[in-house]
């Protein structure tokens, strides 16, 4: 096959499963606004429009060269804007002899950027869930701009851009630990320095459940993510300009699949041992925490290793969720326990399932956990001392949506007055 | 072309029309959380969700032996499990020398079990919108195990997989019958098990209308299984790798797009005569009348003829509302007007449109109802005198989304009270 | 790289970007439906799968063939029906002989088709967001079919179909003006013919806000048209068949994410100054004015660019908001301010950003402007004179959903008593 064909089997790859792994954005946002309760279910709409377009800015602004260019053990280069090379300019230029130049790189570089992009905004998305109800509308733009524009490019470096868990050999295909994780992370480090949504917890420490605004909002994200996913593990394998490509693709369709699959069924049939009832919002988690956990090494794990891993990444992101509600960890739609603790089941995973470096793992779990947590939690913590990252009591109540945008999300609907049991 | 660049063309064609496919899970749990009443739109969306996730299990554990390996006349290996070749694995292993025999087969295996799976998930779409608001949540997902891992495959063995119906020249590219059939029949078996919901139909015989709770919801449905549809349809030409593959599949996606129009077009305006009044939801249904009623032949028959057949079905589809109305058979979403009618239509169409064998058309038709609706009728009968099909009077009147889940699929708006005017 | 293997990528590019670029179709149905009043949110959604319908029935019946066909400088060919080649008939017939003549033509001739029948169903989705509420269905339609089978195709005739402003060199790449300044000409010039809805003003000749029915909604089509704007762009390329294409292509994906990222900051951030509080609506509708703006020239401004077209268009887009509000033209869903204003924009900045001839550039816009305003104008006007445009002060007052349909859009959802304050 010659080089062009494979250049534009690469290129157009990066481009239809990017576009996909856009979509999810909207996955997270539908998601989002479906779980939390209707009187801020349109600042969370506003704050994953934002954040898509922040992270957009933040990583052609510097995220990518931070991540890709240039790259030692540690960290890319630190310069501004991301561009096509001159090779590139010039061919869409008309100047036909720079073809040869482009194609031996194998792949138009904006469409990798364009790829890699739409990964920074997916880590960035699992912050906004986490911390819904109660952080400030600007803080959170502010934090998720450090997040795509040097956090998650950082953590990248080390791995996908060629630093010290790349040559260590650390397995993560798509990203259970390095996106998933990292937001993982970086959510968690604003759940403890915001603290719980006013009047989750009880006097007597019970967790009150809030009542999502809309199951089928949450359910359709939930479909848009899952559908995502095959761009985001699928296009993870960069390339498609060889019959092994092409394969290697298939079987990570098909890893994807089953193991969404069996999250589903796990988390659903173990939902009322686990959460007390059958819990239709614990098992669409659950989906989530089986797409997390097989996206470290679906190219690599055969396919009833997927079930397992999936139908285990469902159970764990469920006893995640009570775990966090026991420890008054107040995650409103379970973002870290689908996204981190799945992710670092399935980063593990890929050691036990196909052979990888246990150790190795370990190591880049831990090493990404401290680097995301503790810089991400400076950031809310550099934040919560000047502007603040909470709003007041007031607008709590109130909800967002009528006091920092004077806009209800459903205006001409009756609402129930909320229980306010104890407040 | 080299066969190299064929084999990705192949691939990449399963992948990229079976993701979309995939996606229509959505478009049937829009359309159906949209069309029931709020009291079950939580319930339906698990059964949704539940459904794609079963199907996924099945079909790997057992569907795709039964339906595409070793397929005699009627029927597949029986056999557990499916997986990548020896060839592929050792490719994606890293042994090169294994290129060759994975290039011969044309196209990766994975990519080809994953555009069959979502297809058997379609069929089981069907039944769920059906038979909502009253059907037992886990007596569902019983008959979806038996008919994703027995019934569809059986049928796909006759037909695509090589079997009797296949060499008498049936014609059935993409599954007006063999898909949309089959999940019809299954459905009106269930239905007649099921019987009719409480209170659809007054003392004196005539129907009430029971409110969909959300028209931007089905309508979303709608659009996201017609922008399927093209995967449907358009991937079913099973190749990419030649021109006249890419020519094919062009006029599929023509001829698709023209159906639905029509269906639309013609189901909206002969709404008034047929149903009563000018009618959205009948209008809908007409699209998808026209899509199912295309998808027999879309290859073969001429854009004028797309128009014809489109348009008929969408207005089979709401005569075959009208008459199971009559009949009190009460098919929520109109799942079996849709998909069995208009499937009906469209698979003896291609023979007047195209130059099939009328004779054989019809036979199709009929053996595959026969089958599929007696082993469907089997299957809720012995689940009707073991656990029981349908929930009980009190749950049907709470609504399953309280009683089955705890759950509220819109907790926090007020809703007007039923009305509940002969119960 | 052989013929073929350009010819397939070429119809490939086609079929995929076509097919992402039918469901804007759902974006738009989504961002009006939620952006309207619950009354009216219904028809909506009809209005919107209709118009879908009819313009690919009439862009088959005679648009395509004025737009593309044998065209001089004004107009193509006034003939019916557009269909395969012969060659393409024979080749998929199953004559070989016919593939190097097929193949010689670069690409399927229907799926060139279907990509140009989407934009056109793209221009009819403008017109139908700011009519919203008031405009009668079936007069709706009428224009619509009458916007798609003639006005379009005849701007599309000078343009793309080589007519006299592609001759004088004007840069339109994916339709700034060409698409979406027809669609808001033609939206434009049925708001003066229809007229602000009852109620919009006060006597003293403030405007009165009216509730979106559902911002999860509108926030869903945003997302949904963001997504869909990569194949829209992306596809306008119309060949994948060479390294410089893929590249290309790859710069008009950066470009139009890049500017729709910028067109939101830029209008959040300027929102509070132009619009009174920082609104997410306006936001919204800054990212469709940034993704209109950068249509024009994606393939050819740098990405820096980009970001100051899509943030302009974002402006101009907000800025155009409260111009027509004071102008007392009543716009539902700010369509004219995103396509027109913001189209006008982007189809100027093209000569700016790029070196292209700024004389020619508004020329153009000027000439599309004129024609297509002129000619919507006397369609409306022979509509209003005839069966009328403007649907009665009752239907207005009780909705379109109840009157026109029989149908609420959300039956079971209990809804505020609207606030008629001067009525």
């Amino acid at each position: 096959m010659g080089e062009e064909v494979q250049f534009i089997f690469n290129t157009f790859s990066f481009l239809i499963w990017g576009g996909l792994v856009m979509w999810m954005a909207a996955g997270f946002t539908m998601l989002e606004s479906g779980s939390v309760r209707t009187k801020n279910a349109a600042v969370i709409c506003l704050k994953n429009v934002g954040l898509y377009s922040v992270a957009s800015i933040a990583f052609y602004l510097i995220g990518y060269n931070l991540m890709y260019v240039d790259v030692g053990s540690w960290i890319g280069s630190v310069r501004f804007l991301y561009g096509p090379s001159a090779d590139e300019v010039a061919l869409v230029s008309g100047q036909a002899e720079a073809a040869a130049a482009v194609t031996a790189n194998g792949y138009s570089v904006m469409s990798d950027w364009f790829f890699q992009m739409v990964f920074v905004a997916t880590a960035a998305s699992i912050v906004s869930g986490a911390l819904a109800e109660r952080v400030k509308l600007w803080s959170f733009f502010a934090f998720t701009l450090v997040l795509t524009a040097v956090i998650y490019p950082i953590v990248g470096a080390w791995t996908w851009g060629g630093g010290w868990l790349n040559q260590l050999d650390f397995k993560d295909f798509a990203g259970s630990t390095i996106v998933h994780g990292t937001g993982g992370w970086a959510a968690l480090a604003g759940l403890l320095v915001v603290g719980p949504r006013r009047g989750k917890y009880r006097r007597d420490g019970t967790a009150r459940t809030t009542p999502p605004s809309s199951v089928p909002t949450v359910t359709l994200g939930v479909f848009i993510l899952w559908f995502g996913w095959f761009g985001f593990n699928g296009g993870s394998q960069l390339a498609l300009g060889s019959v092994a490509d092409a394969v290697a693709m298939s079987h990570v369709f098909v890893n994807t699949n089953l193991a969404g699959a069996a999250g589903f069924i796990a988390a659903l049939v173990l939902s009322r041992p686990i959460l007390g009832r059958v819990d239709l919002l614990g098992g669409l988690n659950g989906v989530i925490g089986g797409l997390v956990a097989i996206t470290a090494g679906p190219d690599i794990v055969q396919h009833p290793w997927a079930i397992v891993i999936g139908a285990v990444g469902g159970v764990v992101c469920i006893a995640a969720m009570r775990l966090l509600e026991a420890l008054k960890v107040d995650d409103v739609v379970g973002a870290v326990p689908a996204h981190l603790f799945s992710g670092v089941w399935g980063t593990l995973a890929v050691s036990i399932a196909a052979g990888g470096h246990f150790g190795v793992q370990l190591l880049g779990v831990v090493a990404v956990g401290a680097f995301a947590f503790g810089l991400s939690w400076l950031v809310w913590m550099a934040l919560e001392k000047t502007v603040g990252v909470r709003v007041s009591d007031r607008v709590e109540q109130l909800g967002q949506d009528v006091t920092e945008l004077g806009l209800e999300a459903y205006p001409e609907f009756v609402l129930m007055p909320e229980q306010d049991d104890e407040l």
